[in-house]
């Protein structure tokens, strides 16, 4: 079959692979589209750990998707809830199941926590074997290309139902990426009233519009905060961090309401300056949520039921031969592209 | 009468002032005690801005001093709660009544929030006039310096109920001043177990373990956040910041479990660097609180029940007239130091 492999930075190979099978209460999916996500552009361009993970059980280097739907063509042993030919969207996280998060259900915090995808082979191929835990099956009212958007989707709806956010309340997104675009949907149908959106693009801000962004302001315009303050009528509730610069992170705090909060959902690679003097004042606070858990199910309805459009974020469908120009060097260059899904099939 | 009146950096004065009669819904206090706060230090190195405060009704210089506890020897008109003689703390809080906080009750994030004390005239004075909403009674139990310290203890009181501490929990306590001891009396009175205590002086490392810390770690050793995490037998459920640095906040966002928090008490003078890193992988948040609200009962109630030993943390007591040398630069060179407490009163 064929995959898409990274080996190094920047050396992402759609080379020819054995099929995988699938072990004990694991089952073999093949693919139908897979998403590329923020966090394969970071190891497309700077490499992935040449070591093994501690829950991966295989040596890199790994084929890359953790974003992706499938259909099921076999099953192994001890697999009770699902069968071959089943519809089902992937939750490719890896945990241990024991430790302190673990055992209190908390399984994205855990403290060996890793993805299908980026520390073991992912959805950029043919087929994948997965375990049984990661499936959740597909109504019919659910497209696989929008199934391959649940994983992107449940970042932002988890951060959204952890955040602060009530309804009626206003919320400032920075960055309007797909993250944030995807954000910016969650927060919407969990009833924000003013939903303000901030990035560098034009055209990403022209996207948001279209997502129902009731106000954008381009990056580079001056007074952001005083802007969204005045929009907000005093501030929003929660901002969004879906850009992980100090410049959006500064504005984010500055932006808010007393007793509002940043939801971060943004890697950030180096610390970040934070003015405490306007938390305090504020009596605001700053966070992050990692992932997601025990929300597909909540994603896959509100999809099925028209409630979150997550199909409106994807710019692009492309095959797994064109994975590398057209996918990941296009999302590099094309501040325009959003979503770019990948199908790796050749039927 | 003696007042002690700031007139720009380090030029405190202790002159006579005339004395002041309560106005409408005001009493006249004859000043029991008052304690010096890290606040007052901050004006008197750094001064006090020369404006009126839009709450304070008052042209600067100010009589500093906004911790203490009197006696009630006038009353003006409208007072309706209160009568010559009873015995009094004050929540010295200037708030509009009005804003978006105002109006929630959450009157300690007015948008024009002041102090008496700082923002008009305060207790380090024979007599001040303060309104009747301002009052809380003391029973006899409490003692007239236990109710200078209420404010101060109401501080930490307020952080630890409003930061994710609950019975049983492990916290750590960055800074071990006044502030610093007093959240540590509240973290133990509120159920704390493991309760870990960081400063540079091994003198006020000592007066923590009097007041009841399970563990001290000296500021200056290697690896703070390691020992914190090996104490605590896998980080902190919430780390107190009483001391304002990066390095404390640095060591206080690292030293947290899962799920943990960074409440902050300290104001910082600058921006600090957070890892926004382990903030997301810990699902954590940082936060503070400004003064408090709706406390200060159930603090006196607290401190009345024993349940809240705040004079352990007083050191000396001096008169009025030995405020700057044996008061503010005595704090200023003595780490010794934690509660300084002033009789301005001559009787």
């Amino acid at each position: 079959m064929q995959a898409a492999v990274l080996y190094s930075a920047k050396d992402l190979r759609v080379e020819q692979r054995q099929e995988p099978s699938a072990g004990a209460k694991q089952v073999k999916v093949k693919v139908e589209w897979a998403g590329i996500c923020g966090s394969d552009l970071h190891a497309y361009l700077h490499g992935l750990a040449l070591e093994a993970h501690p829950l991966g059980g295989q040596q890199p280097p790994f084929a890359l998707g953790h974003e992706f739907s499938g259909t099921i063509v076999e099953v192994g042993d001890g697999v009770t809830k699902y069968a071959a030919g089943d519809r089902v969207a992937i939750e490719p996280l890896l945990y241990c199941g024991d430790c302190y998060a673990c055992s209190r259900g908390d399984y994205n915090q855990c403290m060996k926590v890793g993805f299908v995808g980026l520390h073991r082979d992912g959805g950029f191929a043919e087929y994948v074997v997965v375990d049984e835990y990661m499936l959740h099956r597909l109504p019919d009212e659910v497209s696989f290309e929008e199934g391959a958007l649940i994983e992107p989707a449940a970042v932002s709806f988890y951060a959204v139902r952890e955040s602060k956010l009530k309804a009626g309340d206003s919320v400032a997104i920075f960055g309007a990426g797909p993250i944030g675009l995807l954000t910016l949907l969650a927060a919407k149908a969990a009833g924000a009233m003013k939903l303000i959106v901030v990035d560098l693009s034009d055209e990403r801000l022209q996207k948001a519009k279209e997502l129902g962004a009731t106000a954008v302001i381009n990056g580079n315009e001056e007074n952001i905060a005083g802007k969204i303050i005045a929009l907000s009528n005093g501030g929003v509730n929660v901002a969004y961090e879906c850009a992980g610069a100090q410049a959006t992170m500064t504005n984010a705090v500055a932006s808010l309401r007393q007793g509002g909060q940043v939801m971060t959902l943004a890697v950030f690679m180096k610390p970040v300056s934070i003015d405490m003097g306007q938390i305090m004042f504020k009596a605001a606070d700053v966070t992050a949520t990692l992932a997601y858990r025990h929300v597909f199910p909540e994603v896959i309805g509100m999809v099925a039921a028209g409630r979150l459009d997550v199909k409106s974020v994807i710019t692009k469908k492309i095959g797994l031969n064109q994975i590398v120009e057209e996918g990941f060097e296009q999302l590099i260059q094309d501040v325009k592209q959003a979503k770019i899904l990948v199908r790796p099939s050749q039927d």
